[in-house]
């Protein structure tokens, strides 16, 4: 057994990983990949994670729910915004949803190589941890960061991640190992931790603070939103 | 006061970062950046990075110390190689040296449009914490990392930085915050917990476990390295 898992602290960094023959775990917390697990988990029949309003929009008419948020507000004529809140199986239960994400579409598209791309969250922590350990194969955590730069709470999730799945790997990164060990410091409390991060600064401004809480939720998902052609689907 | 400390935890990352205005310290703990810091202490007078052992080729018969090693041995017809047990001031005072250092020099190059580069080890991190706090300029510390990726060594340094200058500082990115919680959780014992690393395998194999444990002392140097031209030079 010489299984390997790797942390990729940024998207840019990716062109420096192998992608061939691996599962990448694309990492998004705030809020793209959380409000995707439960989106998926409450019944949307597929997700499809585009980068700008512009591309959200030209999916206009075609049946779909569209989301699309700038600063913090939803942009007028679009369904919803990127909050979980918006992901209720009420609102997405049976719907294929079309939503912008920039972080979290950019990391997707740099992951194209994969054997399979799925999106994991603290929602389905559990749950992909599991069916990342039945895989059989090579991990690499893909942090999608902001604005290119490495972030404190999709690392946290990799550590997390590191930390439940360790025992079936045998070679791990030096970002794994830190990502991890950031994660045990920080795991008694995520909110208290993240609140010293600039990130958390800016999300403040944003006043989102209920999302964040819910974005820090654990195990409240089973679902494995993966890849398939240009849709997230349940292949669990 | 609103000075601001980032930390690049690749070279990769380095065009998401603004170098104009600041300072920029380049770190390559195993072994460049302790070497040039060892050697510049002990009166080389200067050091001249390069990237490949045919670029320090055509330094020869100028009157050049030259170093370069690949694979952990000296390459045959130069005169040393990276240790920092090579920079004493028996070999190198008055002289001027050209090393081949990969991941160093790729890191300096990146970080040409710095109001200035510096290079900070661990032997010099008091004297080179006190400078930085006198420049009043924000800083950007840079790991050259291990092949474009994150390694633990340097960012334990990044991490020790940040602890010892941050109360001149009022903005940190999550890389810095990460980088110091990962020095105050190994501090007691960095050789110890370096040993987790996957690095740290690598250059076992490498067998200069002497040079590990060197480039880990703290504050045996007062020098300060710091690029004018194509040199390194003491800019205290």
């Amino acid at each position: 057994m010489s299984r390997q898992i790797e942390v990729c602290l940024s998207p840019v960094m990716v062109p420096h990983y192998q992608m061939a023959g691996r599962i990448v775990v694309v990492i998004d917390i705030f809020r793209a990949s959380s409000s995707i697990c439960y989106g998926i988990d409450n019944g949307a029949h597929a997700i499809i994670p585009v980068a700008t309003v512009d591309e959200c929009l030209s999916y206009a008419d075609k049946g779909f729910l569209l989301a699309a948020e700038r600063n913090g507000e939803v942009v007028e004529g679009f369904n919803f915004g990127n909050s979980p809140y918006s992901y209720t199986a009420e609102k997405v239960k049976g719907q294929t949803v079309v939503l912008t994400t920039t972080n979290g579409t950019f990391a997707i598209q740099q992951a194209k190589q994969a054997d399979q791309i799925v999106l994991g969250s603290f929602l389905n922590l559990t749950s992909i941890c599991n069916w990342l350990i039945a895989q059989d194969k090579d991990v690499l955590l893909l942090c999608s960061g902001w604005k290119n730069k490495f972030n404190l709470e999709d690392t946290l999730f990799a550590g997390a991640v590191v930390h439940q799945i360790k025992k079936s790997f045998s070679h791990f990164c030096d970002a794994a190992i830190a990502a991890e060990d950031l994660y045990l410091q920080a795991q008694s409390d995520l909110r208290g931790y993240l609140l010293k991060s600039s990130h958390s600064q800016r999300l403040k401004e944003l006043n989102i603070e209920n999302d964040i809480q819910f974005c820090l939720k654990q195990d409240c998902c089973q679902a494995i939103p993966g890849l398939v052609g240009d849709r997230l689907v349940d292949i669990k």
